[in-house]
C-alpha cells in the first residue's frame, strides 16, 4: 500500500466481521431478541451517550477508569458502559408513563476501554432483560428473569451445539446475614466475599481455603462459611444444610436477613429446571448494586468464557435519580464476548443462506425482465434475491453466484424472454428446470416459503 | 423531586421513546431491514468509534465541527457521523475478502453535534445500502440502489399511509460538463451549483433566478442553465432538451462529460417506475464525494421533512485508504428524522400487539402451572406471552392486562388446575372460553400463528 494512504485497521480492542460472520452474529442476535420478546419483554433504546454524572452515580473505581469520557460544548459526556445504569435512569425519568411491573429488553452496544486482551472487546453487544416495579417486586420475577435466560441459552445451545450449561444461583442476603451474625465489619465482609467470589479462580481448593481462613481469622466462622458453600437445593425438600452442621446453623431462625435469603433462594430454585440450575453460594457478583438473588451461567464445554450470562436483584439502583422506591431484577447475555470468538473459530454454522436467488440477465436486453422478476419475487415471496448486471460470459457470472452461495439461479437470455421460458438452476444439486415466468415465481414461492 | 437527585432527562438533541413508540420505531426499522435483505443486500456492522484521521480524510468544514471527537490513551477518536465513510474504510480494509460487486446494508446510529433544533437529532439512525466494485460498476447498480429505495419507501408509505412520494434524480456530470463548456472556474461552479441545490428553498422563483443570474454573471449561460433545469425524462424517448433550445445545446455532442451524464441519467430513468421517479437537475447534494448519479426523495404530504432518502454515485471515496480503484453507489434513509416525529405525533399506527397473551395465576398455588403453560406457548408458538405474579385481586390484574394491551388473557385458579379447564379471555371482545391445557395451546397456536 502507498505510504500516503490512511491505515484502515479497526482500533485495538474493537472488532468488525466479514459478511458471512456478520450474518451468523445477526442470526444469533435475532434469536435472542425473539426469545426475549416472546417471554414478555418489550424493547427500549437509550442514547449511547449519557451525562457523566448519570453513569458515575454508582460506578466503582475500575469501571470509572474504563469509561470513554469527553466534553462537547459545556457537557461532560460518557459512552454507556452497560445497559443497566441507563435503564435505571430511563425508569426514573419516565416513571409516570410506564406500567409496572415493567419488563423490558435492550440489546445494544456498550463501551469499556479495558486493557486489550483476548476475548475482551472495548465495544460489545449486551442483551439485557429487566423487570422493575415500585416498592415491591415478587421473588417470582427473579424466577422469570433466570427462566428466560435459561430458555434463551438453551435455544442457542441447541441451535449451535454448545452442549450443557448451568446457571449457578445464590442470594446475597445469606452472606450479609452470616457475617453480621458474627459481628464482622463491612470492610472485612467485602474482602471475604471477594475471595469467595473468586473461588474457582484459585489453582487448588487448598489455596482458596487458606486465603479465606486467613481473611476471616476465626476457625469456627471459617468452617461455617465452608459448610455454607456446600449447601444445595433438594427438590421437594428445599435448601439443605449439611446434616452435621444442623446445630451450628441453628442461629438462622433468629437471623431474619439470612433466613430471607435462604427462603428466596429456595423459591427461585423451586421453579427453575434443575437440569440447568443449581445453588452455588460462591456466586457473589462484583458489581455493588445487587441486593438479593445473583446468578452466573457457565457452558460446560467452554469454561474459558467464564460466565456468559449474569444478573440479579437490585433494590436501590434508581435511588440516585428519584425519590420513588424502585426495585428490579435483571440479567444480561454477553453476546459479543461469547459468540464473536465462536464464529471466528468456525464453531458456529448457520444453515440459512445469505442469498436465496440470484438473477442473471445475459445482456442489456434482458435487464428490464430481470428487474421485473426480482421485484415480483420481492413482492410475493419473503426471499433474498440479488441480480448481477455485468457484460461478462455466463460462466463468470455463475462463478459469482457460487461465491455468494446463492441457493438458486435464474438465467435470463433473449430467447428465454421471447419464449417465456426461464431456467431455474438449483446451485446445490446442479439440477435445472424451465418455467414460464408465472410458474417460476410459483415454484420459488413454494420451494422457499413453505 | 429532592434536590440531591440527579436530573434524568436525556441530553439536548438526543431522544428516547416510550415502549409503545419504541415498538413502532422497531417495526419500521425491521421493515426497512427485511426489504434491504430481500433486495439482495447483506448486513455489515462497523465500530461506532473510528480513528479521527479516517473520518476526517474527506469530511468538510461543517461536518468536522459537528463531530464528537475525543482522546483515550494516545488515540484521537471520533464517533461516526455517517455510515458511508466507515464503509469505505471497511471495503479498503477487507478488500481481499469481499466478493464484488459487494452489496451491503447497514442500519446504525450516527452522531452529529448539530445546533439543537426541531427535527434534528444528535444521535440518529441511518439505514444505508451501497454497491461497490473494483474499477468499474455498471450504471444498472445506480438503478438497483434507487429502485430498492423506492421499494422500501413504497412499503413504508403503504403501511403507514404516508401518501405519494417522488425520487428526484440528477447526474453531477451534466453540471460539470456544462460549466466546463463555458470555461467557468471551479470555485464559481461550486458556488453556482450550491445556489441550484437550494432552488426550492428560495421564497420565489424570481429570487432564485436573481441570485443564480448574478452568480453566473453571463445572461446567455444563465438562460441555458435555467433551460437545463427544465429537462425531463420522456418514456421511450429519453432526456428531452426544450425544443427552442435544440441549437443552443448542440455543443453537448462534443462535450463527453455532459453527454455521459445525460446518457447515465437516461439509463437510470429508463428502469425506474415513473410514478415514483422524475428528473430534477436542481438536485446536487452538498456532500463533495458524489461524482455521477445523485438523488433525493420527497414525501408529497410532508414537505417539512425535506429529503427523506438521498444518495448517489461516488468513484473516489476509498482513494484515501487504498490504491485499489473502488467505485460505489449508495443511498440512505433517515429513519430517525422521518419516523420519530411521525410516531410522536401519533401519525403512525402499529396493528401488531406488543403482548399477545397474558397469563394470570390467581395465587401462589397456580404459579407452577402458569410457568408451565407460558414455557409451552413459547416453545410451540411464536407468540409474545407475559405473566403477572401478584397477590392482588383478579380485577387489579385484569386492569394490568388491559393497560399493556394484551390480546388474550389466560386466568389460572386452583379449580382450573384441578379440573384441567382454563379460561381464555379475548381482551378485545370480552368473550371467554374454557379449554383443557392441551386444547388451550392448540387454540392459541391456531388463532395467532395462522
Amino acid at each position: 500500500m502507498s505510504k500516503n494512504k490512511i491505515n484502515t485497521s479497526v482500533l485495538s480492542g474493537f472488532v468488525e466481521l466479514l459478511p458471512q460472520s456478520q450474518f451468523a452474529f445477526d442470526t444469533i442476535k435475532s434469536v435472542v431478541e425473539q426469545t426475549y420478546k416472546n417471554a414478555g419483554f418489550v424493547a427500549i433504546d437509550t442514547p449511547t451517550i449519557e451525562k457523566s454524572e448519570i453513569l458515575f452515580a454508582k460506578a466503582g473505581g475500575e469501571t470509572e477508569k474504563q469509561v470513554y469520557r469527553f466534553s462537547k460544548g459545556d457537557n461532560d459526556l460518557s459512552l454507556r458502559f452497560d445497559l443497566t445504569v441507563p435503564f435505571a435512569r430511563y425508569v426514573s425519568e419516565h416513571y409516570g408513563d410506564l406500567i409496572f411491573p415493567f419488563k423490558r429488553y435492550q440489546i445494544g452496544k456498550v463501551y469499556r476501554g479495558e486493557r486489550a486482551q483476548k476475548g475482551r472487546y472495548r465495544e460489545f453487544f449486551q442483551a439485557d432483560i429487566d423487570i422493575v416495579a415500585e416498592n415491591n417486586l415478587s421473588i417470582m420475577y427473579d424466577v422469570e428473569v433466570i427462566s428466560t435466560i435459561i430458555q434463551t441459552v438453551s435455544k442457542l445451545s441447541n441451535m449451535f451445539n454448545l452442549g450443557n450449561f448451568k446457571v449457578k444461583v445464590s442470594n446475597r442476603k445469606i452472606w450479609d446475614g452470616f457475617f453480621a451474625q458474627f459481628g464482622i465489619d463491612d470492610s472485612k465482609k467485602v474482602e471475604s466475599v471477594a475471595i469467595i467470589d473468586k473461588r474457582y479462580k484459585f489453582k487448588t481448593e487448598d489455596d482458596f481455603n487458606m486465603e479465606l481462613r486467613e481473611k476471616i481469622g476465626d476457625e469456627k466462622i471459617f468452617n461455617l462459611a465452608i459448610a455454607l458453600l456446600k449447601i444445595e437445593y433438594i427438590p421437594n425438600v428445599g435448601i439443605s444444610i449439611p446434616e452435621h452442621h444442623y446445630n451450628d446453623f441453628a442461629f438462622i431462625k433468629d437471623n431474619p436477613v439470612m433466613k430471607e435469603g435462604i427462603q428466596e433462594l429456595e423459591t427461585v430454585m423451586k421453579y427453575l429446571p434443575l437440569s440447568n440450575a443449581e445453588v452455588d453460594l460462591s456466586i457473589v457478583r462484583g458489581l455493588n448494586y445487587y441486593t438479593g438473588t445473583v446468578f452466573e451461567t457457565y457452558l460446560q464445554n467452554y469454561p474459558e468464557f467464564g460466565s456468559v450470562s449474569s444478573g440479579g436483584r437490585y433494590e436501590h439502583l434508581c435511588d440516585y435519580y428519584t425519590d420513588k422506591s424502585i426495585c428490579g431484577v435483571g440479567g444480561s447475555i454477553g453476546l459479543s464476548r461469547l459468540f464473536i470468538p465462536l464464529i471466528e473459530e468456525g464453531k458456529i454454522k448457520i444453515d440459512t443462506p445469505m442469498t436465496d436467488i440470484i438473477i442473471i440477465p445475459q445482456n442489456e436486453n434482458c435487464y428490464a425482465t430481470a428487474m421485473k422478476i426480482q421485484l415480483e419475487l420481492n413482492e410475493k415471496t419473503n426471499t433474498k434475491v440479488t441480480s448481477i448486471f455485468e457484460n461478462k460470459k455466463l460462466k463468470k457470472m455463475m462463478e459469482y453466484a457460487n461465491k455468494i452461495n446463492a441457493k438458486f439461479a435464474i438465467i435470463i437470455g433473449e430467447d428465454e424472454i421471447v419464449n417465456n421460458s426461464f431456467t431455474l438452476k438449483n446451485m446445490t444439486t446442479g439440477e435445472q428446470q424451465t418455467f414460464s415466468s408465472v410458474a417460476l415465481i410459483k415454484t420459488i414461492t413454494k420451494a422457499l416459503n413453505k
